[in-house]
């Protein structure tokens, strides 16, 4: 099944104008490359992907630089260590690395950390137990500060961070109200425990939303932008906190929407309401946090109050159209893409 | 000078559609009320014109409720005690009160505070000394949270909040730019010791913030909104700090501005620069920093650290068009109307 004298990778081809397309990615194989003292082999089992590539894709600076045009795309991934530089590891141990969109990789040792596949499956490493948990984890407690009996709205409520972030908030007591695309996501969200799911595609949807929060929303967990947010303002309460993760409807627009300009009306909302608006990334809260996080979330994944879903994708060769339908909402829990076998399951 | 049977007071006539105009006030003189146990009946001397008045004018809820048609516009006063009816204030005694727009007035004794003449002037009750004083210090230190060698950046910043700003940044250690509209009070603002000092009304403002902020802008205290924030936000730090204490440049418009519409913007700077923007009202901070505010304020009053200006205006008639033209930008320092003569001066 894997070529042991090639690694298969995806390269960033050109910088998308709006939303990417195949054309932007290059596939090639290269001859496998051999680790120096103190690095690892590795082989990918999964990689996982992320709304925030999609800034990644931009010659603008995001949250972090670029990718380089014709250099790998960046990812977290599981992966497997086939040879080992460094005593620390050894052939066969499974390990979260960031290779990125690439069959093989070196890193050194001490970047990578070493899983227990007996404790959880090794891709909840990427998932509800790695990145995106930890984002829903800290942005809620951190930013949001849900109080018992405050309502919380999480929008792309499916996905890996979305689901954290309501489950996160019904263990601490406060009001969880999901949205999604579609009712097959809803239903799920109401299996989880959410107080109440919404469809942000129905066209009755800011009257569901405002039924659905009778005591307006004291904090908004950002995910998305667009339309929900719009729906979302008004229903703001007084001191409302509104975390900032992710605006994944607008990451293809390359220009402005039309007017009217709403951001006075914005600016206006968080004055007379007293509203905090935070942008985030989990790297802030990783030093303080982190391991308090890990002990929380394994604890609550034994319980059962904080349970995930995964979206799987089999072959890198599948990695970008699998990459594009999640911009536009297509993956339905967290995307991974299975790029080798995984020898735990 | 005062007709002592007769009560002066400005009405809310009507409601304003954009810019207010005369048309919205009434004046009224009506018979002077009587004190009950536990009351004073109190002189206006100092009528406090400040930039929420706009606010309470409209029909909807600002921070707080609108004030009704045919009532007497709201407002902070210093006054004379002409008659007590309380053991715990007598005749002659200066008071900080919340009287309004009018000559007289009667308060419960418990409802206003007894102002040592001795100690300060008594018109900076209501400003360094007063709400606009504690607003600069509370939104700044509590949300600004400006660091030694940050930048902070402060718009009508020869106001009375603005003025407040500037200085207790520098008092903290940080680096001052202020913005204001015209040569005379960017002259101000150097003599009180800004670093830079911009008018944002010269054609070349968006070259001139950013020729002033080498480092980029930690700390941003919006009063102003408009094309102040426009030129402000591409300038902002990683985790810089927005504390939203008005947007005087909006409080007119009916509709919002033309497109584009450039909140997702504003929503992905939020993101990506992880920045916080937060409204607030001093009310808030009262409980918990009211008391540090006045022993801070009263030594850097007295050290010189800490300066104010005062731009006094002459008579109640004239208090509407002191506020149409404080919401254009034409006072300079705090805007007061010496409704009665000052028995201190």
């Amino acid at each position: 099944m894997t070529d042991t004298t090639q690694n298969t990778r995806v390269l960033l081809a050109s910088r998308p104008h709006g939303e990417p397309t195949s054309a932007n990615f290059r596939i090639e194989s290269v001859p496998m490359p051999e680790p120096a003292d103190g690095e690892v082999l590795l082989r990918t089992v999964y990689l996982s992907l992320d709304p925030y590539m999609r800034g990644r894709m931009n010659e603008a600076k995001s949250y972090a630089a670029p990718v380089e045009l014709g250099a790998v795309m960046e990812g977290g991934t599981v992966a497997e260590v086939i040879q080992s530089r460094d005593p620390s590891l050894k052939p066969g141990d499974m390990v979260l690395s960031h290779l990125g969109w690439q069959s093989h990789g070196v890193q050194q040792a001490r970047h990578v950390r070493k899983l227990d596949p007996a404790r959880a499956p090794i891709s909840t490493a990427v998932g509800v137990l790695g990145m995106p948990g930890f984002t829903a984890y800290a942005g809620l407690l951190e930013i949001g500060r849900p109080q018992s009996g405050e309502t919380v709205v999480v929008a792309a409520a499916a996905g890996p961070v979305g689901s954290a972030v309501g489950q996160i908030a019904r263990i601490k007591g406060a009001r969880a109200v999901g949205i999604a695309g579609g009712a097959e996501k809803v239903a799920w969200l109401e299996e989880l425990g959410f107080d109440v799911a919404l469809d942000h595609r129905s066209p009755t949807f800011r009257d569901d939303l405002k039924a659905a929060v009778p005591d307006g929303i004291d904090v908004y967990f950002e995910n998305v932008g667009g339309h929900v947010w719009e729906a979302v303002l008004p229903r703001l309460n007084t001191y409302a906190r509104v975390p900032v993760c992710g605006l994944v409807a607008h990451y293809n627009e390359t220009e402005p929407r039309e007017g009217p300009d709403r951001s006075a009306r914005l600016m206006s909302a968080i004055l007379t309401k007293s509203i905090t608006v935070r942008g985030f990334i989990q790297h802030e809260f990783v030093k303080s946090h982190y391991k308090q996080f890990q002990a929380d979330a394994a604890e609550w994944i034994r319980d059962g109050s904080l349970r995930h879903r995964e979206d799987v994708v089999d072959g890198l060769e599948n990695a970008p159209d699998a990459f594009f339908g999640m911009l536009s909402g297509k993956n339905f829990g967290k995307l991974l893409v299975r790029v080798g076998e995984d020898p735990t399951r």
